[in-house]
């Protein structure tokens, strides 16, 4: 059921193999659409070779010590433990490749032709594959190339250091770390390595880890990873990083700090990764930061070229991509013009505690609205009451007084993630706090506190807190 | 700030010192009323000494053996491990003394006598303390005795077994256990003695366990206790209970097994907690299975008396018996008549996996509804992936087609009580499939299976299954 334009080789090329484009080629090509993508690596894109899977795996295995600590308090005693880095990576890689190999088969079996070569657009219908130097042409053209680590060029001795890239292949574990960045990823990370037994050190220019999160959860994922040894320095930077001759690095910052560590991570953002990929020839535009501009059906200015995903740097997750592919998928095969979605994402930050969150900061709801209520609880969860693991669990609902609506929902605690999907669903509704309010509790659990709160901690008027 | 009618002692007399009557005795004093409030045993009610709070505290202990054998699939070798299980109830029963001073010191701060000692209804207005033989006057009564595990007086060899009270204080682990009931105390403690190390068996007269659950609920979890090695028995019961002369206890059944097990645990539901308490004298009306009858105000047919949470036998849970004790202050002292709400409430099975549930089976909405859309999802969990562990995540959406209400929403898996407290929030608030489908996927999480089923896995059509 092909049904190619006769003057193009292809209804529709995809260039890169990630969430976003696998998407819109595989639905496409089951719609009857002649389909190519090409990848010059290897499908599945950040989330599934080097971000949100491996991440993830990466943060189970960090757990494991605190389960064997935790075990004592419940009566249980634990022989000693060891840690294989290179079984984990090995398990992490055996897995990355199964779920690659769905990824293949889902395009296959769909009917898209698959090309294993890097793409470069030529001019607005004509793309050139890399590896054999062949040109194809296409109706249409969809740009999902994602986003790359921020090598930071500028830094002296960057050449020396890894990204999350490079952090998901270390031949050996280090004995220290040095984690430059603020982010979620950077965050993830001190506290993955952190559990596995690396002496872990986080640098951020800024004055608090987690920027745009609500204040209460940085403060109190800050208190956390301190508590547990990881040392947080704020307010500096790296300045230049060396070889230091007795082995390892030496990392010198603008505070005048001097560190001696064996690794030293970067992970100052991700760029859009649009680097010739012949963008100028077809004529597409980027903004400053080298992001494909698009309109809300995520087309670029030219016609017949679209892009979606982190290379639009629109919002960076996984599902957006997924979503926005579907959406291009609606407006353009399926006569159903439909904008992507992006308000009220839930999202979650694996640190340990998780970070769970959907809708407005505190501090954002207060610049919004007049009057703002704000639900706050702090306690210990019920399994450290016999660990004896001196952690808090933090859940803030923010409530618009105006209409009752809860706009912000935000949770610092163990399966914090999941709690965000599912509250993600309730601010998407529109569900005021008596929604919340006459919800019974499920007793024990920790999300019940997310029921009970009756009374607001504070009000913010016009901004300013006030009592509640 | 004493309001005490000049006619009695006390403006409101509690019996029994549970999650109902503390609320209500605390906040009624709270609210200048002359309170007394009578415990023959220990303040916290079933749920803090022998309920919710040492069952989850026991299944938080007997989950670490998986943790360790998760723990190789991720890179880490673990020596041998042992349980204690003489630490373990010792740190529950720190615990529990912990959790019953702050009931106390509750009731306490805000002015209310507590009283140690049984007490009994002499007349609508009139008790007598048992422990010194006086009697009190009050304007009010009410009645929250709670409920007492079924002693199955009728089963020769009764007094042989236990239940769940003594399950809590056992002085020592048995190696092997048989459990009588199907229901979730019956199923709790299968889970939780065979993570222990117990040789465990449940028994139990239906079909299939956990009778009103959603059938996938009660096949995915029957599926998963048997692949860990838990036996269950289906339609047969236990038939006598006798001493074995070579030690332990020799179970036989109706359907002809004879089972030699170190101890029978009967769970086989749970009675109000009404017999002796007077009831004739005031004359409060019970019902056939000896639950206190009230009205919609939690009234019973005396005027002034009133009877809160299990010994009603409305719906036995925790919370719920807190918020009967909070509409009874609304009702009593606040002037605003409130009926408690006892629709769409949320609950969970601590089992291994748990179980996480709210509104309608899919049976039920088969027969309540004409059009019926099933939304279903079963997969392995993420962490599963590298331990290898065989489990399977069941989630299932059921969803009026009249008006695309999601009218039930059932779990199966790790932390599916978390997940089933908000879902409870979207069915109270009356969310749409439609609201699901907007709410962006959180990922990588389990719960994002929930917002990204777009397709209906099969429809029911008056009450029969047609393909989705």
């Amino acid at each position: 059921m092909t049904t190619a334009a006769t003057t193009y080789d292809y209804d529709l090329f995809v260039i890169g193999g990630g969430s976003g484009g696998v998407r819109a080629g595989r639905v496409a090509a089951s719609l009857g659409k002649k389909v190519a993508i090409a990848e010059e690596y290897r499908f599945g894109g950040t989330c599934v070779i080097r971000g949100c899977v491996p991440k993830k795996l990466f943060v189970y295995a960090s757990q494991f010590p605190e389960h064997f600590e935790d075990a004592a308090g419940y009566g249980w005693s634990v022989g000693e433990s060891s840690f294989d880095w290179g079984k984990l990576i090995a398990a992490k890689d055996k897995e990355i490749d199964r779920l690659e190999g769905l990824y293949r088969r889902g395009l296959e079996n769909a009917g898209a032709e698959i090309l294993a070569t890097r793409a470069e657009l030529v001019d607005a219908h004509t793309v050139r594959l890399v590896a054999t130097g062949k040109t194809v042409t296409a109706d249409r053209i969809v740009i999902a190339t994602g986003g790359t680590a921020n090598p930071h060029e500028a830094l002296p001795g960057h050449e020396l250091c890894i990204t999350s890239n490079e952090a998901f292949h270390l031949e050996t574990l280090p004995k220290s770390i040095l984690i430059a960045g603020g982010g979620y990823i950077a965050v993830e990370f001190a506290n993955i390595f952190h559990g596995l037994g690396v002496e872990t050190t986080l640098i951020y220019r800024g004055k608090e880890i987690l920027s745009r999160f609500d204040i209460d959860m940085r403060r109190g994922l800050h208190a956390a990873m301190e508590a547990k040894g990881i040392r947080i320095i704020l307010t500096d930077v790296i300045d230049d990083v060396a070889k230091n001759p007795a082995g390892g690095l030496t990392a010198r910052t603008k505070g005048g700090e001097t560190l001696q560590v064996e690794t030293v991570m970067l992970a100052l953002g991700r760029d859009p990764h649009t680097k010739g990929l012949g963008l100028e020839a077809a004529g597409v535009k980027t903004d400053a930061r080298g992001a494909i501009i698009v309109n809300e059906y995520s087309r670029t200015n030219v016609d017949n070229i679209y892009a979606l995903g982190d290379v639009t740097d629109r919002v960076q997750l996984t599902p957006v991509a997924i979503h926005e592919a579907m959406c291009f998928i609606e407006t353009e095969y399926r006569g159903n013009p439909t904008s992507p979605d992006h308000d009220l994402i839930a999202t979650a930050v694996f640190s340990q505690p998780e970070i769970g969150t959907v809708g407005l900061s505190e501090e954002e709801a207060a610049k919004k609205f007049a009057d703002v209520e704000v639900y706050r609880a702090e306690f210990r969860p019920m399994k450290a009451t016999l660990s004896g693991r001196s952690e808090r669990t933090i859940m803030k609902l923010i409530v618009n007084a105006g209409d009752r609506k809860v706009v912000g929902a935000h949770i610092l605690g163990h399966e914090a993630g999941e709690m965000a999907q599912l509250l993600g669903i309730t601010l998407k509704a529109g569900c005021t706090k008596d929604d919340f309010d006459r919800t019974m509790a499920v007793h024990p659990t920790a999300s019940e506190e997310l029921v009970t709160m009756y009374k607001p901690s504070y009000l913010l008027k016009n901004g300013e807190r006030v009592d509640g």
